[in-house]
């Protein structure tokens, strides 16, 4: 057992898998659930996902020696606030957002000068289902996790953060929260924002004749709107320059298609399929 | 028993799976498929797909009631003019093509005025793999098929070839070639352009950051690139103008990401999603 209590503010997919994971692999005495509403405690409770809820924030991080902030994006500042107002001193914070520049620059600055104890994470796990009945203790196995490092973060809380995610099965790399939403916005939010694309683009009569190409391809667009809506406006800029590389790709296609340069198309898409077969995630 | 003997030209995992279909549904007496390459033979008979196999186009297709084209689409039309020419006279001819029109309009070139006896198909199913070791029996359970008529098109050709589909548990619309072609492009070849792009454009230093996201909205970018790029080239007008479609969605959204507005944003991820909730091909 590494922890006394670990406290997780907000037990949906995310949360409720990292709490199952801790329980399985009994990493902490004990942990306690924060939520908003008491419809979504009880689910939590339900699926095992954590000892104990509550809906009072200075309640559930009260002694605990790590803090997960597992709400949607938009919401981990305030969170993080709160939690920081509220813990012991030496606790440690992490999150789960998928940004990182904007969540990790709002909390530094709820610390005035000061190392701080708040480390950002991104295990990059989940799906496009939402909420705790979806949660499994193995989800995070194998999934990559970025840990991000500033130049106020303190040693003793990043490595706690990154012995932590280890402990869950996830393959950890550290960087910049700037060059995390620069490789997280081609390799994940990029995906997503052309998986939206072509689902708002396919009249939905023609939904009937599609197949697994279809389906693949737009299935995160199943994924919550205003989660997404929350990560991409607060990692815009570099999913702004995603769009446009991918805009130019998109474009030469295109092109050679219309001009029905066959060896040309072929030429591409073997480049392209040659990239796709080395990427073996979860194969 | 419906049919004394049905020949499979190129047998891969669309024309293996279809002669397990008919092998498993007992529809034919005896399945014949035919071949290019010795290997490819061997391997369609230890897969069982096939009761019989030649390298001889000539006596594959000698005393066949149904003979299907199932090459690439390049290809489909040098194939049928082999078929037509060693065919019994009321032989019944299809094809599983993924384009149409330039498939239709090229084979009813190869019959002279009169009606001819074969009629264009796309079963929709299949994936990224290819190969005869994939194929199944069930594949085109539920799968969408498109059968297409024209002025020239024999009645008892379509109605052999509609009931044979739907025999093996396909669900059959009729339509033109070009409404086809129309269709597809959007339905499927966009998706298809979409994940080829996407892989292209994602440099390969990130993959490794990848998680589901990535996965499936490239995994048809593994798809073989020959095979696509004659999909893609031999339905060019109506691949470019779905392409034109897509880019103006996703310049929108990429639009309202770049100014920040979380509002517009969540409106049109919400659009995307209502209507790819509604698709539910295979769930």
């Amino acid at each position: 057992v590494r922890f006394k209590k670990i406290t997780i503010i907000g037990v949906g997919l995310i949360g409720g898998s990292i709490g199952l994971a801790i329980k399985k692999r009994r990493l902490a005495k004990e942990v306690v659930g924060v939520f908003r509403r008491p419809s979504t405690l009880k689910r939590a409770l339900k699926a095992k996902a954590i000892d104990k809820g509550t809906l009072d924030i200075k309640e559930g991080v009260k002694g605990a020696n790590l803090i997960i902030l597992a709400g949607p994006v938009s919401a981990i500042p305030a969170l993080a606030k709160a939690a920081i107002r509220y813990a012991k001193p030496d606790a440690v914070i992490t999150d789960v957002g998928s940004t990182k520049a904007w969540i990790v620059k709002k909390i530094e600055t709820y610390a005035s000068g000061r190392p701080i104890h708040f480390v950002g994470s991104h295990p990059m796990a989940g799906s496009e289902q939402t909420g705790v009945e979806f949660a499994a203790s193995e989800l995070l196995k194998d999934a990559p996790c970025i840990v991000t490092r500033t130049g106020r973060t303190a040693r003793r809380a990043i490595k706690t953060v990154i012995d932590f995610w280890r402990d869950l099965g996830a393959k950890v790399t550290v960087m910049s929260p700037s060059d995390h939403d620069r490789s997280v916005a081609l390799i994940s939010h990029l995906p997503h924002i052309v998986a939206f694309s072509l689902a708002g683009a396919v009249p939905a009569k023609f939904l009937r004749y599609g197949a697994e190409g279809f389906k693949d391809t737009t299935r995160v667009a199943s994924s919550d709107p205003n989660l997404w809506a929350g990560i991409f406006t607060t990692n815009k800029r570099e999913v702004a320059r995603s769009g446009r590389l991918f805009e130019r790709h998109l474009r030469k296609l295109l092109n050679a298609v219309s001009k029905g340069d066959n060896r040309k198309v072929a030429a591409i898409l073997s480049g392209a399929k040659a990239k796709r077969d080395k990427f073996t995630y979860g194969n």
